[in-house]
């Protein structure tokens, strides 16, 4: 379902959030909300964390992923799905399509991890490897999907997919009650979209944020100018929000839904991470922690709210993990 | 209450467990129990896993010691407690006279590190600092408790602490129901000694087995000559099981009701904290990954049973578990 607001017609309704949790039930974790009387302090608010890193996959993107493939007609399930990430959306499509006995080829740059290369394989996807430096990777895509039938399911810019990730914000609720505040990780928009659907629906007075790093904060900047504002691929240690643009789909719902966009350093994310590691035993990418870091950041303007934290996920190395927060 | 097995009084028994169990209702955290389809597939058995990591203190040291504390008498309550120690026992100690509005003395090596100090100070306790080569915190602790009428609560060999620990398992099969194999870390015994009580009254099919650190391997030496060994104090990074000997309590326990003690070594340990932190996304002290080092490191055996894991606790400073994982 669609409709519109402003003139334009949204990608997504609550609805569609509705029917993505239903498709979910039972196949998706239904993560844990998690408190912290040491974060509460910390905030001086009252935070509730949804702890995606919990999901299967270790992140948010299996909800989307999911949600898309269960919704293709009997022809697509027969010929299967590509996608292109080298990151949570490959193991997410790939867990999906096991999942749903489809067929999974995975687009992923021939530098990218071997572990992650490895674990894509692990669910039983084909992966085609190209080099990032001469190929063209949607060209690559497309020819495949073209010439094998396959349905490209993106990371983000899709209806499927942003009414999956809605899901997340839709459960919270369901455990949090009212909010006065959502904070939710931005890189393409798909979560956030997602989330301020459902915030919109059931809470109309709950502000959504969306939470960048400082170093790519094209978000923020397309907010401020109503149009998308593509950056160069941002250099900071959130790698699932090193997206140069939002999509239109995603950006239509924001600029409806999105009260403001904050940025935060990565300074603020290695403290974020150790804070969580710390205090609350949690293992949390640092793009996962962007929500969290704005938090803390943001203390004195959202004293005394009932805040929403969304922890994107948890797929880092361990070893990467050492030594972002070794570093001095 | 106590009952004789073998012609020898145990310290405690299942009533006893009963009895903690209702007194921390509410002020302790029922912690969940954590799956892992990764973890049974690299152990070939179905895991379940009890998070005292996420305990108030972060350990469940808070059950015994609020236990113990809750059954000062009038007199006790108003004189207050003393205890030594540097780890978890401290702030279990300084947290539950908080809560119980009672005076808590902590005797600390003087070198103990500035965050525990400041921790436990920060719970409202006193603490007396001493200097562990020149100084005998027993004298110490016994002069302070007799001049200032303190009540002395031990970490582990005192039956309302063990009694406290117990009642991690009869969560644990709360939950999880019946259990082929309880692995339990083992350091003075107080969470094994309860631990095994509860098997034994609940399920008296199910095997329990300790999990030590290799290089401190007291309580292996102990069960195989039926008396205490006690050891110079281990080289192993498991601090929090850096014992020279079981307590006549838990032992007395230990012997009857456990069948088994097991080592893992360094290594190890290194290894279960990563498989945490990176599959299950959950940040664990190195004494806290005994037992799931030890499903991991015997996955023949115990091939196709059901295993309850007791994760004692995630007190490790990031910057202390990211030079660990980091090591060659």
């Amino acid at each position: 379902m669609q409709h519109s607001a402003g003139g334009r017609a949204l990608a997504i309704d609550y609805d569609d959030v509705l029917s993505a949790q239903r498709r979910l039930e039972g196949v998706a974790h239904r993560t844990p909300v998690l408190r912290s009387a040491t974060a509460d302090a910390r905030a001086q608010a009252t935070l509730h964390f949804k702890a995606e890193h919990l999901q299967r996959i270790g992140a948010f993107k299996f909800r989307g992923g999911y949600n898309a493939l269960d919704r293709f007609d009997a022809a697509q399930q027969r010929a299967g799905v590509v996608a292109f990430s080298s990151g949570n959306h490959a193991q997410a499509i790939a867990l999906s399509a096991r999942l749903k006995a489809m067929r999974a080829v995975i687009v992923m740059p021939e530098d990218a991890p071997e572990a992650k290369i490895a674990a894509t394989r692990g669910y039983g996807a084909e992966v085609v490897l190209y080099d990032r430096y001469t190929e063209d990777r949607e060209a690559l895509g497309r020819g495949l999907a073209e010439r094998e039938g396959l349905t490209l399911v993106p990371p983000f810019n899709h209806p499927h997919v942003m009414a999956g990730q809605g899901t997340v914000a839709n459960e919270l609720f369901d455990e949090a009650g009212e909010l006065d505040l959502l904070l939710v990780p931005l890189g393409g928009g798909g979560l956030l979209s997602g989330c301020a659907t459902v915030a919109r629906a059931r809470y109309p007075n709950c502000r959504v944020i969306g939470v960048e790093p400082e170093a790519g904060n094209d978000g923020q900047q397309s907010l401020a100018r109503d149009a998308i504002v593509a950056i160069d691929t941002p250099r900071t240690i959130a790698d699932g929000a090193q997206t140069a643009a939002l999509g239109d789909l995603t950006f239509g719902v924001i600029r409806q839904c999105v009260d403001a966009i904050v940025t935060v350093s990565d300074a603020e994310l290695v403290d974020a991470m150790t804070f969580m590691a710390s205090r609350m035993k949690q293992f949390v990418e640092p793009t996962g922690c962007l929500a969290v870091a704005a938090a803390f950041a943001n203390a004195e303007p959202w004293q005394g709210l009932r805040i929403g934290i969304v922890i994107s996920g948890g797929n880092v190395d361990p070893l990467r993990f050492a030594s972002l927060i070794a570093a001095p």
